[in-house]
């Protein structure tokens, strides 16, 4: 397949953009079942760094790695009944091995709480054993009628930390902790501004007490969920009949957490950072943080000695790829923009006569002419947080200007009907949810407890919770 | 669910020796779906040990890392003839979503030669991409009705390699560089003294033109094939339509191989290396390479003081676990020796008095009183060296022993009913392998060519070829 290299631009068809820079920055491309992607391997390099970067942190909360299976018997997952409800119509179902028909159908999993009850209820019987913090990087499959790469698909990659502990708090606790380790992640490796809050009782997961999220306000004024941690209680605990053995010689249900990220943050990545000329990626998740290409190398082979010199000073420290190919220095220079390179450095005949080479920014577009001494280690790290404060204060401008206070439920309305997010005083109540909801296709993205207390714009009530209030993907 | 820390010896019953150790050493449980388990932190930790290393060489062979999906559409594998035949009888199908019907089948991938082969098609058009080399670390499922962990598992972890390259001699060299660096791999990392060699027609990858194979000969007498590296020729580029432009500007369908390695390698490593005592692990692949355990630290306040010394001291070059709890310190030794940790320090008072610490090999049960300055970086990787010689010399007499030479199918019909393996020269025959298979139950494990030509024992006819032959799991 030939390389078109145009972009449809932003402003004439935001979802045509999207997937033609998604396909031509060499992300992923479509894979025969609909729904599911074929990760190339830059697509892919992105997402094992988010997943190295993010292991690292889980550490630090003594989260251990584990891999558990594909497949859930149905019996199992229809163990907690709001549970199985939530997931239903979405459930890949194997109903035959070879050519013979299961005595019980076995189920994809769309998410593994069914499989660590099992592993939990097997494991423990001591609180002394808690808490047991464990994380798995899998897929998962949930049927997805209207998909679109990274932002729905019906298989997608994810980790889903699952963990138990001795006591309530500990567990609302813990579940908070990963909520900041999310949004600190994702305000500083993904350079993405999310807000943060609950999730109201509709819009929480299937079987948790309590949902923390983060959400990415997106350019097209939609909210994007892009991670999740939900306190559990003892919900499935008692599903699942785990029973530890408390410190007062008493067996009791002990209590869980579950929290998940996915590759829909490549999905926030490319909505917020990118521009009509394709990726523009932070640093810390770029395949590549420097790219020095050759020009004319044909010429002078001096090109190609000093470019190797420069790859391999910078190789030391910086994720470095040499592009000496004989390919056009437009061609090359495309690539590279497309692909979202923070840095690339261009040497040709004439920067070996000067001892130079060009630098350009990926997020300015600036040229920059630079002594080949000037360009070292030191030089790299300032351009590339020059790069990643850029595309952050870039992102948190668009997220300032979408969204907007409402005081009542009609300019919730409108903001809503503009492309914006409403942020407005609320108290949880069903029918005014509902009704939002069919009037507008809006929902409650989260709610945030605040400073003052004020009256509600859904039932007047006096409320110290604030809500976003968008569509959302 | 308590520890029992008791394993059924070897000698006893080798299948309850095995799954005693498997459970006690922590590496996985069962889960729910026959077949399938939960891998540990522990077992996870291995896996990971092996792919990061594994990992590391495949690089140095220009192979990226990608993700292909779970489900391959039931005409998708259909496409090369041999290969679905190979698969059918073992294939997890997805007939439903939900409760809908679905048009076409989608199966969870038993291998993905066929979704490679899409991907193949829609990437490539010039000789000049090539080659092309991917991979991917995923699960694939196919059923197996008497499943062992890791020796056969309905569902295993595995690495799945896939190239395409202009010619066929190319493609065929890769193969087997391939089958070189698995080779090395086992006996560097695994200290696994693997068997080398091709796999005779019968016993080929269902698609195949040349299989190259390593088998690790069991302490059981069975051959278990622990690595394949498959030259496909054009079989599935025919199969996909997969074609590139060459280089004398015409279209042709370029050249392909496989190759894959599983969580069947932790099968070999256990069946091989382990004792009646428990697990025994080479230091390349042992999650905790030394464990420094407190004796009696209530006694002291210097033991952990000392004992968290040295664990600094060592961390910064090995993976170095403290285990300061309070478990009595038989209990404490026991359970690291269970879990083959190839290194035990232990830090009790008398040691405080004297300035010493305890260590005890996995190996030979070897205990050494030492002066706490002689325990240093050079000192630990001396004795880890010690510790992988002697596991690999343990497992060279196992083999020496195991294979014998045969003159006539009665010897070697002998042979593999005592329990060993034959080695005979041997011509390709389908009469004589299947007379051997109905007969002895065994096949041929992979032949070799040999510098000197001799009658072969099943045909008589002159052949430089020597099979191993026995039986498999």
């Amino acid at each position: 397949m030939e390389k078109k290299n145009n972009i449809t631009p932003f402003e004439t068809d935001i979802a045509k953009w999207y997937s033609d820079l998604v396909l031509q920055s060499d992300l992923i491309s479509y894979a025969p079942v609909k729904g599911t992607m074929f990760f190339k391997p830059y697509g892919f390099k992105v997402w094992t760094l988010i997943k190295e970067q993010m292991t690292t942190e889980f550490i630090k909360h003594n989260v251990e790695e584990v891999q558990f299976p594909t497949l859930i018997p149905e019996s199992l997952l229809q163990k907690e009944k709001n549970h199985v409800e939530g997931f239903a119509p979405e459930l890949y179902t194997v109903t035959r091995t070879g050519n013979k028909e299961l005595n019980e159908n076995l189920i994809i999993r769309p998410t593994s709480e069914t499989l660590f009850g099992e592993y939990f209820r097997e494991e423990l019987n001591s609180y002394k054993q808690l808490p047991m913090n464990l994380n798995q990087w899998v897929s998962v499959m949930r049927l997805e009628n209207n998909t679109r790469p990274f932002l729905r698909n019906s298989e997608f990659l994810w980790q889903e930390g699952h963990t138990i502990h001795a006591t309530k708090q500990e567990a609302k606790d813990f579940s908070y902790e990963i909520i900041k380790l999310y949004e600190n992640f994702a305000k500083d490796a993904l350079r993405l501004p999310v807000q943060m809050g609950m999730k109201s009782k509709n819009e929480r997961f299937a079987g948790a007490e309590m949902t923390f999220t983060i959400e990415t306000i997106l350019k097209d004024g939609q909210a994007l969920q892009s991670g999740t941690s939900h306190y559990l209680r003892d919900n499935f605990t008692k599903a699942f009949n785990v029973k530890v053995l408390g410190s007062d010689n008493k067996m009791y249900n002990p209590f869980g957490t579950s929290w998940g990220v996915s590759t829909r943050l490549i999905g926030a990545l490319i909505m917020t950072h990118s521009d009509n000329s394709g990726l523009v990626l932070p640093s810390k998740v770029a395949p590549y943080q420097v790219v020095i290409s050759t020009v004319l190398a044909n010429k002078d082979p001096m090109i190609l000695v000093k470019a190797q010199e420069l790859a391999d000073k910078l190789g030391k420290d910086y994720r470095v790829h040499l592009d000496s190919t004989d390919k056009g220095p437009g061609f090359k220079a495309r690539n590279w923009e497309v692909k979202g390179v923070p840095l690339r450095i261009e040497i040709g005949p004439r920067d070996i006569e000067n001892n130079t080479a060009v630098m350009t920014y990926r997020t300015s577009s600036e040229k920059v002419s630079l002594d080949m001494e000037a360009i070292n280690i030191e030089f790299i790290k300032k351009a590339l947080e020059q790069n990643d404060s850029e595309i952050y204060s870039n992102a948190t401008k668009i997220v300032e200007n979408k969204i907007i206070e409402a005081n009542s439920l009609e300019e919730v309305s409108k903001i809503i009907q503009d492309g914006n997010i409403a942020k407005a005083y609320w108290t949880e109540d069903d029918t005014t949810e509902k009704q939002l909801k069919d009037d507008t296709g809006a929902t409650l993205r989260l709610l945030n407890v605040v400073a003052t207390e004020q009256a509600s714009i859904n039932t007047s009530e006096s409320t110290q919770f604030v809500a976003l209030i968008g569509r959302s993907y």
